[in-house]
């Protein structure tokens, strides 16, 4: 994404809304509320992204060749002049980055006029679905290891070079302890670690040539990968090099298992390591390993794990079933009755009176008893308060220790939580669906 | 990502490799593979984003604030001198875009010094990754479609507002006929396509208005979204929309479906609309489509289909095993062996007899029939020809059409589909064996 307006990064039918709301005059203030689907694979969420899209929304302008490549797809001039001058304004709720939210409670609403509002529907959802997506992927794994390490290594595999950036942002929010991602780390401020990859190794004649130059290299940070040729060989030869740094007053970091039985693997080498004096070297585990690999390693002496692939585009689970609705417009409650897909209208709050099991939906301007989840971040285009990623790390793992306990688990849920809806947004939905419903 | 060079976009230990190679002066010329490992899932793919990944080349360099960041990453000064000056060179074979590959046939090799042909090996397997990735889904898409069109609706679900400008132009590359994202058709010419949400039925007071308005707004290229509240009454209330087009000489383009029981509400919109005389009036279907989904539809009279979510991440298999791998250096070839990935040592050729069922994997210098798939895109960092996606679309759909009738199943199977190994290529790889395990 270069710096330049991104007003182009939208569907074609948004646009096509748009022109139509235009000349329809139809302009008064519409609430969309920002939520994700029931879903048994992702029964909680931590919300990640309302930051990245409020940086998305301010550059969601048009220039440079913009309108003239709109006007060839058709937009009436009266539509390509409101673009012109189209500013983002309104007013926006959220709920706070690493907030963990249940299906069907608004991330965040947007409430502006109707084609705005409308306009920066496929924009906005991408941005949040893809940061609560990587977030929640990251909190699973977390919270499997426990007080052991998890560590992004997903560059290579994330959709997009730019979007690995997000990814590991997302990845830290979510509870990884650093990334390899070195432009992530430069822009964020996450810790950057790196090891070395198998093509180290193979440039050198002899494995042992090798730890031996890069442990000269890296007195005290490296991390040797010792499964290129045989790993057990491999342990046996990076405990030379840690005997050799030793004697030289340096320590070797850790060893790295990329592959084979990490269970069996990770016990061998910290009884090798043990045995050498090297208590202290550390063992860490890469190659397919997700939240599940996590969990079935159980208490294997491993003290860190590289999470690529699987994390970086939440294997199990690559989407979510987001969705940006329209629930109020010109002071009117909306829904839409869609099989199988009920829409609840108005605008909303979110009540949480302890742990997210406790979550009471309501409607925006109801007062019911809890902390109001949905907090203002945006006031007619002006913005509270700036991204913090720290703080919405330490936000998340706060939420994710309040988690009740039968909610930890990885495994499918029979039927994911949903939050109590209030008697006054019940009775909004059943006045709305009497109103629209074809007689 | 912005226009500023783009060096950082890797992994750390892709630097810290760098470094060490360089203080240790291993700087002789390397040889690096990319190639897919077997897949039951993609027993074959349509190679993708050759020239995307030379477009990252060109840019990966180091300027701005990089080097001061890496200083602070611990790099040594004579490593940040090296990156302060580096600009890719090198050469580099790649198939054609668009050309239908197996596993472990290389899709690009680099031959460099092994310092750069290291460095770059994240951002080229990312960028590759995911274009091989999403161009491959949407040839299955296509091949379970038929004559019938495909569309990328995955806007919204890419993974990043750039992605989904690359996931819209490989879903061109392998086989969509349009995209909503009007990004990627600014940029890459591709036709964009664009109906209308439910939103816009929503702000109406009445379905029959929305449908109105937006008819008259369109009046030659409107598609009615028919399942807001009742997709029947929905229908009905087109086919009076399009009688009211027909009689002031206009036509309605067509209905969308978006959900409920898609074959069955296709029927019966299809009998209704003829019936009503408008055979011309088309029937979309879109929400929750995959090539599954278009199989199972048969020959439900669907016109077109719109593939968002699992086109766009490619939700069954949302990454595959990509490698890009150290095959030779300073005229030596190279290996691993860690556990049931076994590296093929050596530079390489692909020969093609007929179909992708006749490929022999050989050395690159070998003499044997069939066409060479491996060609000369880059020599010492000039790059040969440009992209043209078009030309790439028509490739790759001259591919899929000499795919064996046994490998269209949509089905995982059990032994995907691997090339022959060249005598001299086995007999490369035996004598590497050999020379670099352990005694």
């Amino acid at each position: 994404m270069s710096d330049r307006p991104l007003g182009l990064y939208t569907d074609l039918y948004e646009l096509r809304m748009v022109d139509s709301f235009l000349r329809g005059s139809m302009t008064q203030p519409a609430t969309f509320s920002l939520y994700v689907r029931p879903n048994p694979r992702r029964p909680w969420l931590v919300a990640g992204g309302l930051h990245a899209a409020l940086d998305v929304i301010d550059r969601f302008t048009y220039g440079g060749d913009a309108l003239d490549y709109l006007r060839q797809q058709g937009l009436s001039e009266q539509a390509l002049q409101w673009l012109a001058d189209f500013q983002p304004r309104g007013d926006i709720t959220a709920v706070a980055e690493g907030t963990v939210v249940l299906a069907n409670e608004p991330l965040l609403e947007i409430t502006a006029p109707l084609p705005q509002a409308q306009l920066l529907e496929a924009a906005v959802i991408n941005v949040v679905h893809l940061w609560t997506l990587i977030a929640t992927k990251a909190a699973r794994c977390a919270l499997a290891a426990g007080d052991r390490t998890v560590v992004d290594f997903g560059m290579r595999r994330a959709h997009g070079l730019e979007t690995s950036v997000h990814t590991a942002m997302a990845a830290y929010l979510g509870g990884c302890a650093a990334t390899s991602n070195v432009e992530a780390g430069r822009r964020a401020g996450i810790p950057v670690v790196g090891t070395m990859a198998h093509s180290y190794i193979q440039a050198h004649d002899e494995e042992l040539t090798a730890f031996r130059r890069f442990a000269a290299d890296y007195p005290d940070s490296s991390v040797l990968l010792v499964d290129t040729y045989d790993t057990i060989t491999g342990v046996r030869r990076a405990i030379t090099v840690a005997d050799e740094l030793a004697a030289r007053g340096h320590g070797l970091r850790g060893v790295r298992l990329d592959s084979g039985d990490l269970a069996e693997l990770a016990t061998i080498a910290r009884k090798m390591l043990d045995d050498a004096g090297h208590t202290d070297v550390q063992v860490f585990a890469s190659g397919g390993i997700d939240e599940h690999v996590i969990a079935e390693l159980g208490d294997a002496p491993i003290d860190a794990f590289g999470v690529g692939t699987a994390l970086t585009v939440s294997a199990d689970e690559p989407a979510v079933d987001i969705a940006y609705k329209l629930v109020d417009y010109d002071g009117r409650p909306r829904a839409k009755y869609s099989e199988h897909k009920v829409l609840l209208p108005g605008a909303k709050q979110t009540f949480r009176q302890g742990g997210p099991d406790t979550d009471v939906l309501g409607c925006r301007d109801e007062d019911l008893p809890g902390r109001e989840l949905l907090q203002p971040v945006c006031t007619d285009g002006k913005r509270h308060d700036q991204a913090d990623l720290g703080a919405a790390q330490q936000r998340a793992r706060s939420e994710l220790a309040a988690l009740p306990a039968s909610w930890r688990s990885l495994e499918p849920f029979d039927a994911p939580p949903e939050p109590r809806i209030s008697a006054a947004l019940a009775d909004l939905a059943s006045r709305t669906h009497e109103a629209v419903m074809p007689t």
